[in-house]
């Protein structure tokens, strides 16, 4: 039998998976991320854990094909990042590292291009290769898998659909500094805005009060038929269906997995995009299934393994 | 010394070069395309062609690695063919076809993905490996490089970017039955569309006439500081720039080519698209080159030829 470790290192945790190379989920735990003094005990934790459950399980060393790491930045071709903010990392070459403190071959991506992966392996693009995967949290993140792999592009940006400009007369600033987009209107916190905004020029009746005013609110009222709830979920629907439109025009998937947080509002969701996903996509691609994901947190730590057993 | 054939099959004519596997076009020549009958003497001449050029420059069987192909059609995994409407094709099984009537083995692909490795092997793209081409002639059509290879897609649509919708509140349908799509402002008809409406909309003074109103007379009169001329240019510009900068979002590449008949207004158009390019694309992606397609016509058979050294 052969085995493999996935690592998605977080802002406060550090998830890790002990696995099978077919992608059985073994055993599953969690460590503190320590950001401490430019989160240096990171990789060393993580690899205590590792020969920790490594010594645990009775495992040969000669078992082990290697250990994959999502984290939160662009990776370069040598597995090492400039910055991940997250987690207090500054320049840092993760794969020579984490392969010096364990002995075993490492491979790094990044964290969201590696929930895609974990999706495409055992989750809602399972037998899939080529994949759109959006994650609604607290941003938009993305991933794009083409022929199996993870399209990390010239600069680490693939897959940063959630800086895809979608609405130009925008005037407030994304986080990244530009305007109008899809981050702005479709993350949690860009739902709200826009929430807000609908709220504000609305005197219809709703069950909606601002000051319990969330995704998951609004989601609720929605499915209860609320009208100024269902204005809102239009606006956002609008935007996330028209861009992944978009988004297939380019790369043409297999399928379109809707992951995250916000995400948890379900079918009526996904329902509320793929009716404008399909007025605006090209005529061969208007079928193409949009699902929810299927792993939940445990994406990052199935693509991870994934990315050592590609 | 080892030769390849790189074909390019349009409505007119048939492109045809003969190459080293390096890449160096020894000749080139062009058949006529005969659509009747639903195109059947297409491969039978273009058989007949490279056998003739074969016996003609006394080439050996065992020096010939193969033979690319460019057909103006989504192309399947068996290298066949639903329709290809422009030259009278239905559904055709064109590798094996081909590899029957020549005896050597084929690769075909997509003319505008074709054109895009062109351009990447040969071309504007030289030494790169992932890269987007925009082709701007009677449509919009498009390559997507990732990694040295053409972006199929699911259903043949990769690289379809002339029907990203840029404009939901578009009234007048593009012909792929969409509203909106970037084809209808971007391509050389589409900028004569939104021309007439500034046009239309417009008391200022002009070197422009509707009489003879082209992407070309419109450039022209722009790289002279007509006001008008600018208003149109400005408004492809910014559809165009935009555009590019979620695609690149998407796959974030190491260069943009722009090719086809409008590009011939050249660099003043690049500045132009270039300007709202960058004040859209995410960060990292802002110094992303946008350059001039150069292989011209030659795109398609340079293209072809490298689907057979890949």
């Amino acid at each position: 039998m052969k085995y493999c470790f996935g690592v998605d290192v977080g802002g406060t945790t550090v998830k890790l998976g002990l696995f099978t190379v077919e992608g059985e989920l073994l055993d599953k735990w969690e460590i503190k991320t320590y950001t401490e003094n430019e989160g240096e005990r990171i990789l060393p934790d993580v690899a205590e854990a590792i020969k920790g459950k490594i010594a645990e399980k009775l495992l040969k060393a000669e078992e082990i094909c290697g250990i994959g790491v999502g984290v939160p930045a662009p990776v370069d071709k040598n597995g090492a990042i400039e910055r991940a903010a997250n987690v207090g990392w500054m320049a840092k070459e993760i794969k020579k590292e984490l392969e010096e403190l364990t002995g075993f071959p490492c491979v790094i991506g990044n964290d969201a291009n590696v929930a895609a992966l974990g999706e495409m392996w055992k989750g809602a693009g399972e037998g899939e290769k080529d994949l759109i995967m959006v994650t609604l949290g607290t941003g938009v993140g993305g991933g794009i898998i083409i022929d199996g792999h993870a399209v990390v592009g010239a600069h680490g940006a693939g897959g940063e659909i959630g800086h895809a400009c979608v609405e130009p007369e925008e005037t407030e600033s994304c986080n990244c500094g530009n305007k109008g987009c899809l981050e702005q209107m479709a993350s949690a916190t860009g739902i709200v805005r826009i929430g807000k905004k609908i709220m504000a020029e609305n005197t219809a009746e709703t069950k909606l009060h601002l000051d319990n005013f969330s995704a998951k609110t609004i989601f609720d009222a929605y499915k209860e038929g609320d009208s100024v709830a269902k204005q809102i979920v239009d606006k956002f629907a609008e935007y996330l269906g028209t861009a992944l439109a978009i988004f297939t025009c380019v790369v043409d998937p297999e399928v379109i997995v809707i992951g995250g947080g916000v995400s948890k509002a379900g079918q009526p969701l996904i329902d509320a995009v793929a009716g404008y996903y399909k007025e605006h996509a090209f005529i061969s691609c208007k079928d193409t299934p949009i699902v929810l994901a299927k792993l939940d947190n445990d994406a990052g730590i199935y693509g991870a393994a994934k990315l050592v057993v590609a």
